[in-house]
C-alpha cells in the first residue's frame, strides 16, 4: 500500500539562522511539501493537477505538533519519511525527519480535505478515487 | 504628493543566516511590503481591498535591481523609504532600506499593472482612478 | 508583572499561498518573533544585546503545538497575545493569536535557555536577573 | 572546467503566493542555494565543509539583478543554470532559470569572498586551490 513516502531534502544555509542551525518554521516548509509529495507519489499527479481532476480546494491544517530531537544545519541531507492514516473528511500525516539514521524532528499534522462552494471553502469526504490509489497493491 | 511612503520594520532572528546578518532573499520580501504599503497609503485602502474594489490582479515584477551597502542583522529597526514613478500600464519603484540614517540597500523594481482576462493575467493601464489618489494634495 | 505581552502584526501578501491564505509555517515565524518580543519588552534589550549581556546562547525548541481555528489573509493586522512560564532551565509559552476578537490560532512552545560551552549549546537555568525582570513590579 | 552546474528545482506551493505562482524573493532563495551547489560541484565540499576548511567566512552579496519573464508556479519543476566568472576577490555569478526549455527568470550576482578578521568580515582573494578547482579540466 502506498500508505508512506520518503524523500531526501539538504537543508540550505538560508533555512539556518544565526545559531547556524535550521531556524524551525523551514521545518514546517519542509514538512508541508512532504505531504504534498506523498500524495503525489500516491495519485500520480502533482498538487496543481489535483486541483484541476479532483474535487479538491486544498488540505487546510487544523493542528500540528512537533518535537525537535536533534538540530541540523545547511549542507544535511536529510530523510523525511510521511505516513497517513485516513478519517471521512480528515487524515493525519505524520513525518519523521532524520539525518544519517538518527531522527532529529517529528510532526503529526490533521488536515480537513476541503472543496470550493459560495462562501469559500468546506470540508467534504476524501474523494473514493483518492483513497482507492492509497490502497491499490 | 503621496508619491512616496516610509515605514519601519524589525529585523528578526529568523530573518538572519549564520553569518549573523540579513539573509538578502528577506530584503525582497521587506520590499514587496513596502510596496504594498505605498499603495495602501495613497489609495486608502489595503491590496486585499484593491482585487476586490479596482480592475486590477496584482503587479507582477518584471525586473529588480538590488545593491547591498551595509549588512543589518537581528534587533536593527530599518527604515525603508519608498517611491513611485508611474508610466502608462507598469510603474517603476524606488526602495531605500537604511539603519539609523546610513543607507543599507537600495532596490529598483519594474512592475506591470494587471487585470484577469480568460486566459489568465494581462496589463492594463493603470486606472485613472489610482493616478489620482497619488496626484492628489 | 511582564509575563504577557501583546503586539500587533499585518499578515503580508507573500506570507499567503495559491488558497489566498496566509501558509501555516508563516504562523511559526510569527510565533517565533513574538517569543522575541516577549523577552524584549520584559528584560529591555533586543534578542542581539542578551547574546551579548546576558549567559545566554539561544532558546532552542523542544516542542511546539498548534491549533488553526480561522485562516487570516492579507492585509489582516492580527493580534497576538504572548504569555510565559518559568521552569528551571525551559519555559513554556503561549501565543494567542487573533482577528477583530476573534481567535485564529493559537501556539505552545516549550524551549530551553542555553550557553555555548565546548562542544555547541548546553542548557542552562535561567538566569536570576531575567527571572527578576519578568518578576518585576 | 567545472564553471558551471545546473539543477532541478520543485516549486512548492508554499513558494506560491494568491496569485498562483511563484512569490519573487523565493527565486533569491533557489539562486542562493544555486551559488552553493555550484561551489560544491567544484570543490567537492558543502558550503558547511568551505567554512571549517577553507580561509572563508561567506560571500555576501553586493548587487544582484534580475528579470522575470514568465512565471513559474506549484509543480513545476525548473531547471537552473548557475555559471561563474572569477575576479580576484569577487566573483559573478549568473543564473537562468527555465521550464521545459524556455527561460523564466534570470539573475546576475555579484559577491565578495570574505574572510573573519577582528572587526568581522573583511574582502579577500579568492584562494587559488578554490580557482585551481574551478579549473581543473
Amino acid at each position: 500500500m502506498a500508505l508512506s513516502n520518503t524523500r531526501t531534502v539538504r537543508i540550505e544555509w538560508g533555512d539556518c539562522d544565526p545559531a547556524g542551525i535550521i531556524f524551525y518554521p523551514r521545518y514546517f516548509e519542509i514538512f508541508d511539501a512532504s505531504t504534498t509529495a506523498l500524495f503525489e507519489c500516491a495519485l500520480g499527479m502533482t498538487k496543481f493537477e489535483m486541483f484541476k481532476n479532483l474535487e479538491f480546494a486544498g488540505w487546510p491544517l487544523v493542528k500540528t505538533h512537533a518535537r525537535f530531537l536533534k538540530p541540523t544545519r545547511f549542507g544535511d541531507d536529510v530523510t523525511v519519511e510521511t505516513s497517513v492514516k485516513f478519517g471521512r473528511s480528515s487524515f493525519e500525516i505524520e513525518h519523521r525527519l532524520s539525518l544519517k539514521g538518527e531522527l532529529c524532528a517529528e510532526c503529526s499534522e490533521k488536515r480537513v480535505w476541503t472543496i470550493r462552494d459560495a462562501n469559500g471553502l468546506k470540508s467534504h469526504p476524501i474523494p473514493p478515487s483518492v483513497l482507492a490509489k492509497f490502497n491499490a497493491p
